[in-house]
């Protein structure tokens, strides 16, 4: 009977190994499709961790290397968190959180490398990109070429065009009005605001790895009540504080009252701590001599006023850098 | 040379049928991770389709009878979809979107059952119910008591502490800030607002099963320009919109200028369409006689002022109902 014995130790043998096969397949083949969707969609993007929790086994060691390395742009450009989670739409170049409410992105995120924001050697034809409402939003949620038609308001650009010149698609895509907002013209959108978006292509000609985080502010501002009363119910030098904006056209797109950018330069030091910086500039006529870093502001007063937050979950001591104004002496040592 | 092929025969066998059991026992411990996940976290549940269909396989009918047949409060109250998709809370009695700008909620979604909203017979102590600040909303986004304090208006619950009978910690949830906006007190929060609920709450008796859903509005206002100035530069008649509220205390927590509330009613009869109403109220004093009904709105200018989408992927003629005003034929007929 050692046949036997020898038949079925062959059995149990072949069963298991090709149960525990039969495992392994489907749990690769199931890592495989979880993987691509974490790749492509933002919120399964935003839950990976909870999502690989759930096949997590000891396959995953040997899983993981026979998966594609694929890594998608969103994936790249939103290495830093998400700000936030409203509505959020991924353009081939560019992320943008869109906020409903307003018809003006909450934040557009986008990621530079130094040899798209070159002005010369590309094949970029700017004539051939035009503004255009994203079909893809719903219409009652859409801000329209005519919201924006003599409404005294430049249609500005929150990504900027100039930073995405590698393909013709990435800078079509910078014209869709959810990446737009109403800016001042003279004096902000062609002067300062654009000084600062110079800034940022310079800093990625120098350092490589820029990401640049921009989008509108509605500060409150102090108003003073009952000063010129003075009945019984009218305390004279009350003040209280509002959020006031102006909106536009028929689809009542916002007027941010101000703009901010933040700012992190990767270090070209492997290893080296990022730099970051962060602006807040008012939708307003500036002095044409007025330095740019005359606005540089610390990041936590952008995060309340915008109800962001910036680099979730990194410690910003992680950071080079400063959330205050005017570090020059930290800004002229980073490298 | 029998044995050989018998045995070569049964080899195959057990390992083609121990390769599938593998992988159906993997399928299925995989499923139901994703199932626990989808019932947990409102991002998976959103995108619980996608999920899903990392899986989809001819094993699924098999698979999902030996699943729990769970089914989260959760899932339950986000029945109808997600209005909006910023900063999701998910509380034992209700779910809500935070608006982290406003510090106050987008929106605040209930499931309420005949039970949980009667007045007598429920063990719940309201003195054991405090306001407090929700401690998991990080500290720059988060409302405080101090900033309700002095400012003139009411803590105003949006899922009300009345619908929420069944347990002590359901109704102590209510309290919690994230659930909390500034209201006028007299003429609105301890009158038509009210109204306004104790009406929900006789619906919910009357029919069993009523879905509310309620938030706070920041509602555009014209303003006209330029009438008293006649000089080149002003037109006399000039109007334009504006967005403007006050905000309270150091955290700068929003006054809506309305609120809204969407209310969905299921039907008694098996397979009948639901009836659908909505309403706007200004953040104001109202008048005692002045009957609710009056503030019936269509739930596409909610959807516009908020920016806010409800019953995602339902078509609006599977309501019984309207989103007109004043309609009491068919408020009348429904059953």
């Amino acid at each position: 009977m050692p046949f036997l014995g020898v038949g079925l130790g062959l059995l149990i043998l072949t069963g298991s190994s090709c149960f525990v096969l039969g495992a392994f397949y489907e749990h690769c083949d199931f890592l495989r499709n979880l993987h691509e969707l974490i790749q492509e969609d933002p919120y399964a993007f935003y839950i990976r961790e909870k999502l690989y929790a759930t096949v997590a086994t000891a396959f995953n060691p040997n899983c993981l290397h026979r998966m594609p390395d694929s890594c998608s742009r969103m994936s790249e450009i939103m290495k830093y968190g998400f700000p936030g989670l409203d509505d959020i739409r991924v353009y081939s170049d560019f992320v943008l959180s869109y906020d409903r409410r307003n018809r003006v992105a909450h934040w557009v995120y986008e990621h530079l490398r130094a040899p798209c924001v070159k002005a010369d050697g590309t094949n970029i034809n700017r004539k051939e990109c035009w503004y255009q409402p994203d079909m893809s939003v719903p219409s009652n949620f859409r801000a329209n070429l005519t919201d924006y038609k003599n409404s005294g308001f430049d249609r500005g650009h929150l990504a900027a065009a100039g930073n995405h010149k590698c393909h013709q698609t990435h800078c079509n895509e910078t014209f869709y009005l959810t990446n737009i907002a109403p800016q001042v013209g003279k004096g902000f959108n062609h002067d300062a605001w654009n000084q600062l978006e110079i800034y940022v292509r310079e800093l990625t000609e120098s350092y490589g790895s820029v990401y640049v985080c921009t989008g509108p502010l509605y500060k409150p501002k102090r108003q003073l009540v009952g000063i010129a009363t003075y009945s019984e119910h009218t305390r004279p030098t009350d003040e209280k504080w509002c959020v006031e904006y102006e909106v536009i056209g028929e689809n009542t797109v916002a007027v941010p009252t101000h703009f901010f950018k933040v700012i992190l330069v990767e270090s070209k030091m492997s290893g080296g701590h990022p730099y970051m910086e962060a602006y807040i500039m008012p939708n307003a006529p500036i002095g044409k001599n007025i330095n740019i870093r005359n606005f540089l502001a610390d990041i936590r007063e952008i995060e309340h006023i915008a109800g962001l937050q910036f680099f979730n979950g990194i410690r910003r001591s992680f950071f080079f850098g400063t959330n205050y104004s005017t570090t020059p002496e930290i800004y002229n040592n980073f490298q």
